[in-house]
């Protein structure tokens, strides 16, 4: 029997599209809220005998989570023979270590309460800092989308001369690897952060760039701070008007907005979080792993 | 050392009040939202060797429970000597079997979440039905508080001549017990449900009850729409306008405005989850659970 792939509400393009391209059975499935607040999730399909594969990307994960999880449950009780998940944003990475006496590294719950519920799990670059690998945090196995390689397909194909830069030196490698691909030079900012929202930047040797389009490409933008002063940074230096990249596009409050208004020339995201600046897809490469994982 | 108390936000009135009446000392803590929609949590107070109370009642649980299980991590990860959950509403009891295929039990997986995060847990009146004992969905050691005594003093205190009203047969040994409290008769509802918003019922031999007060009371009210319809049903039967009482208000979006526009003569409940309706105070009760848990 062909897996049956669930989407969880808001996934339904990526659900479509991986049962296009996989040959699965796209399978019904009910996730609401009752009136009292609590979710209610139902499998609408048969899924006994059968692997389910439930979509769901992470973004503002909280209330997320909990019809998430119940709805993994349901597919297990209801006779899946195997429960993947595939979350192309996946949260609570960034809260790597405990960075203050009090806290705890949330990343390791939130990753053995997935690991409970789910076989297997496929992401697109989640943000590896302290933690090396998935597997330090996801007890199941995992695999991991890179999404340099679009992205620097994209770079090629759209913007003349470009100058590649990174947010700072943890991004080096990944940067150059899009830049190399990309056949374009890289820098990497000098960045101080002062808190959520007050970060300095700069270029180093900026006005050697004059005559690149500077591209700034970052894992995941959330508020945007560091993109937004490092516009104005470039423009005040006198340099073209960057187009912004993001894997991620989370893009809290009016981040997006703030951004365009800075100046960005463009600011162009992939697909993992629905936006308006969505313009790379990653379905080929979320089925290939996909196709892996269910063999 | 002092047992710590530490509030979820919104929760703070009943820390305060615990703390005062059992002598334990408030323990700051920091729970807010990243602008990314991820929680951050931090015990900001040394709970090291010290027994942990967080309170954090759950109604609209979703994106509650996220933060009050990393914050029960946190408490123990500081090194507190036992963490203890003050829940006064307890969500999910409902969801207590499988009502249709393709559905789970989330009562069962709510509860599971919650005892691999605490030592002993604390409620009111928590929807037992299907579910006959906490201890079925909470392997962790639990105590009820029950409201019938507060209700019925209430009720004693405020209303002339009552005539207690419950919704359905499953209330009537709760609403027994009240009525006897209260020195008063009883009657329940003959109740047919069509859906989460569509409910008929009828009050027996209603003409009976022409010179008392009827005082409708329930477990939860959400939606209203029980309440709402039997306020209409008296008001049509001649019987005087209606006190309604709740022990859990979790009134969903506009229920308590409608409730009022129906002719209910007051909306009384207790303070399990803050709301405008709130009259009867549980803090003893709740003390006196917590005080037990804490020997």
């Amino acid at each position: 029997m062909k897996p049956a792939v669930i989407a969880m509400p808001g996934n339904e393009q990526l659900a479509d599209e991986l049962a296009a391209v996989l040959s699965l059975e796209r399978a019904a499935a009910t996730v609401r809220r009752f009136p009292d607040g609590e979710s209610h999730v139902r499998i609408e399909a048969p899924v006994a005998g059968r692997a389910a594969v439930i979509v769901c990307t992470l973004d503002r994960p909280d209330d997320k989570l909990v019809p998430l999880l119940l709805l993994a449950a349901a597919a297990r009780e209801s006779g899946a023979s195997s429960v993947g998940l595939v979350a192309p944003y996946l949260p609570y990475m960034r809260q790597d270590r405990q960075f203050h006496p009090g806290e705890t590294i949330s990343a390791q719950h939130v990753g053995s309460w997935i690991s409970r519920y789910v076989d297997w799990l496929v992401s697109v670059d989640p943000h590896l800092h302290r933690i090396a690998d998935l597997s330090q945090v996801y007890s199941v196995p995992s695999s991991v989308v890179h999404a340099a390689g679009s992205v620097a397909t994209w770079v090629k194909a759209n913007v003349p001369n470009p100058l590649l830069i990174g947010p700072d030196e943890e991004s080096a490698q990944w940067v150059g690897d899009v830049a190399q691909r990309a056949g374009a030079p890289f820098a990497v900012l000098t960045k101080t952060r002062h808190g959520d929202r007050d970060v300095k930047v700069s270029v180093p040797e900026v006005e050697r760039w004059r005559s690149h389009t500077p591209v700034l490409v970052d894992d995941i933008v959330s508020t945007a701070r560091t993109m937004i002063e490092t516009v104005s940074h470039l423009r005040r230096a006198g340099l073209a008007a960057p187009v912004c990249m993001a894997v991620h596009a989370v893009f809290a409050q009016t981040a997006f907005e703030d951004l365009l208004a800075a100046g960005a020339a463009d600011v162009v995201s992939c697909d993992t979080i629905r936006h308006a600046s969505n313009r790379i897809s990653l379905t080929a490469p979320v089925a290939d792993a996909v196709r892996t994982r269910l063999r």
